[in-house]
């Protein structure tokens, strides 16, 4: 049986301590091809490169693993994958392990998972990783050990269609983690702030930054798995209709 | 009564004659602020500005309506016009008139979508405006009679909670509309290709293009909507999770 061909991207680009966790577990359980920003595209969300052209890069970072740079973002490296370099769809894509938790609504910003909702909307199964530390010198071994349980589940299982994974890890030791939950994506939003500063020449400029706060107290949720110990995973769809709202707004006088 | 306050945004930058017409709209029904990017921000998706700073520069495009430019992306004008320059909730959120249509999954790629979605998730009624003609001298009139009793309708009804309305107007003339038809998000997705072209240097890139494809034959899409000459109204919601695949990813060895 020939082995599986797995995709692995990320959005902290190609130099990422993460990426190259998972490239580490994804090359156990198949064949590897990598395709990652050529440099950090955090917060991407789900954009797309429309204005300007991209470029692509052999990369000799991983050794004899194929890998690549895409100077777009992570749905374009998913893009560029499956399009340009493979001319086919991988059986697997993988993207992470990202350095800071995707869990709730921050899937929506993030490239990572994003790379990830590509992916299942070429209905190839996909799963993003996330682990709730963003320092460089972070330990990915705990992740590295779920994303390698995750991973073969997905190839061996029955993967639902057009869907993908969203896998948050908390910051703890393998010992102290209690396991896996899966889990609804939990209603916390970020509560912004901008804080002002001024540069050399007496302008004024600004840094996004704020708080997150859930706004639940359910357990069901991936929040509160993450709280717990668990690595929550989140099932991911891109059917983005309120279906609740259609009745609500056929009843306005349109 | 005072005026309901309404902040405009858009993806095509501060310039797009579909900002001035949604503008015009808008002044009419409630008291406005503009805040938009400074350059084109086309395909930003769900995008935030998180490793550069944000410029906010106040803008006279729009004569006596206060008008700011924002370095950043969509989302981004979202945020610094409530947390920043507002400091408050506006009453309704608008975003538009894109040039081009969003329908169908480009609701995810959508950067006119993903300011509306961002207002969703503070909870503010918000509607995302497109238009299916990507040129600069698109007609906008028959959009701006249909944005005027969406947005009179949003401000004089019960609005869904956390919500927002991905509207979306066919290219054909007012008299040969159909009417408003509340729908949901077909399954239609781009066959992706990349043109590959060399540079003066002798280097090559490449250019995302494709084709968009209808996957469905449904009748309550927007895409069969807006192929019926209807402007499609889609309530669209950001809880990504796939309900349906919980049970289904519980009974995984895990």
């Amino acid at each position: 049986m020939s082995k599986p061909l797995i995709l692995v991207t990320n959005d902290d680009g190609i130099t990422a301590p993460g990426l190259k966790a998972l490239v580490e577990v994804a090359s156990q359980l198949g064949k590897v091809i990598v395709i990652a920003p050529d440099s950090p595209q955090s917060g991407m969300g789900h954009a797309i490169t429309v204005n300007n052209p991209i470029r692509i890069d052999k990369s000799k970072v991983f050794g004899n693993i194929e890998a690549y740079t895409c100077s777009g973002t992570p749905v374009d490296c998913v893009k560029v994958g499956i399009f340009q370099l493979l001319k086919q769809k991988p059986d697997l894509i993988v993207s992470g392990i990202n350095h800071g938790s995707n869990a709730a609504t921050n899937v929506i910003y993030s490239g990572t998972m994003s790379a990830a909702v590509e992916g299942s909307m070429e209905n190839i199964p996909s799963l993003g990783f996330s682990l709730d530390d963003f320092s460089h010198e972070a330990d990915f071994i705990p992740a590295q050990h779920f994303a390698g349980i995750l991973i073969k589940q997905a190839l061996d299982s029955d993967f639902p269609d057009r869907i993908c994974l969203n896998v948050n890890v908390p910051k703890l030791p393998l010992s102290e983690l209690k396991g896996i939950k899966v889990c609804r994506q939990a209603m916390a939003f970020w509560e912004d702030r901008f804080d002002e500063r001024e540069d050399p020449l007496g302008k004024k400029y600004y840094w996004l930054t704020g708080k997150f706060k859930d706004q639940e107290e359910a357990d069901d949720t991936d929040m509160a798995a993450l709280k717990n110990g668990y690595v929550s995973v989140v099932p991911v769809q891109f059917d983005m209709t309120a279906h609740h709202a259609i009745n609500k707004i056929n009843k306005w006088e349109l």
